[in-house]
């Protein structure tokens, strides 16, 4: 039976210090839950630091990488699954979330949250800045919560598992 | 040689008055330059109408179809390239077009956009939502630009072709 | 309304003078018959010697490339897809013909005659390798034809328009 | 640490009795030796008995799906990857695998085989299609090997991993 996923999104090389933290702690949230955690796989920000949390926290991770094969994989992905489509990848990513955590935005995290609520995905997002987090909560149309770290990002997840 | 290809995203069902006048407008001066309008290729909303825009100046049309088969092409597009893959045909749709005009906002368009400034395209955005546009002017970088209007758009966009 | 698109498939580098003639022979005839001659884009091979073929015959030409920009398209492609994904392009360019043909065979031909009859396309095949075409016949229970040159390909792709 | 990941291509609803049972002991043949049995995912033919095997003997399973939701996974997918994009998820399937071994073949399948080979994979096929066996075994130029039952194609496999 298909084990509950929940996608970790972020930065890669620009991420913060805030992001960076708010991700390995998602990922440990997750693992404790006995969750799957999910990112873009890649050996750095957000995706490394959700992985490095769940392996911490004894819990399984997936990588969906954006390369052709899995050389720039992050070493605390389990399952590493090579796309070779680069950003379109980015839609299996959110498509096989049961629920899509953003720890962060840039371009390509903003795409996620956009496919997110594209494909009728919950998403939950920690963000400071204060223009995005309006702009997408209007834009999600009661499908994109807001969460100030991650023990509140992860009581959102667990509420909109069905 | 590779012909001019100017990529017009927008909301499909819901799309606004001003998001359809705007796309309209923008395939005809699109048209009237001698360049390629593309769009996501359905029958409807402002991918519809910036086909019917670019057709009714004697343009050239490209739809880039999420669908398995051709039958919800808009009868406006010339080519019809079927992906069968979704949203994540809109990386498809940014890449193939050497500068991307938006035309109002919604989930699949803000994928666009994203997607768009993550692979280094330059984004024109056409849309009234005045907190989307500082967010999104922010989120840019440099590469991503306010228009009015179609007019000052065609502007932006001649200025960024090389 | 829709063109009439037939694609061109055979190997890049590795195509036979048998292979090229018949590339450049199919993309003159399709581009006599008014169609468009797809291929997957680039500079070499059947692709690059169909979109010429069409291109001395006055016809239009649309290349799908697996590449992330448009650096290696042939320059007889008139319209340039970006997809960015390797090979997975290969199902752009079936689901994307009305029909088929296939000039030669090498692994990444076979996995778009395969992708073909996997989505129900005619596939037409001109190849001189006498196991593969009785295997591939059979395999195509019905929807696979050879053809001893390009004239009779035509004969076949026209019959099988609807 | 990515995990080492072999993936069982074959028919799905066309499979037959001989496909089934070779796919179901290469799924345990693979759990015995701690590898992740990858396949397509869904909940039938060679896709389903693979999975079904590397669970009855204790191993862990990943289905690469093809749809845009989970309901047509297999019950036998531990972890289900949602691709949204039909039969151009195939060149995922071979590309995550380190080995890839084929239980039959139907167009599909072939279009596994060959992606598999256009990538550089070590492709391991049981087939009693000898026309089949012949083309394939040219066409892979020294990378597809072929095995008249599931331990020797696990000897491959074997021998094949770095």
């Amino acid at each position: 039976v298909a084990k509950t996923i929940i996608g970790v999104m972020g930065p890669g090389n620009s991420a913060s210090a805030f992001d960076l933290k708010n991700a390995y702690d998602m990922g440990r949230l997750i693992a404790e839950k006995g969750y799957v955690t999910l990112t873009g796989g890649r050996a750095c920000g957000v995706m490394e630091a959700a992985l490095k949390g769940a392996k911490d926290a004894g819990g399984q991770t997936l990588g969906i990488l954006p390369s052709s094969d899995k050389s720039d994989a992050s070493e605390y992905a389990d399952i590493v699954v090579v796309t070779a489509m680069m950003s379109a990848r980015n839609n299996i990513n959110v498509l096989t979330s049961d629920v899509v955590v953003a720890c962060g935005i840039e371009a390509g995290t903003l795409s996620e949250i956009a496919l997110a609520l594209k494909a009728g995905k919950v998403v939950v997002l920690i963000s400071q800045d204060e223009i995005g987090n309006a702009f997408l909560e209007k834009l999600g149309k009661g499908k994109l919560y807001l969460a100030r770290e991650p023990r509140a990002a992860m009581e959102l997840v667990e509420r909109h598992l069905q």
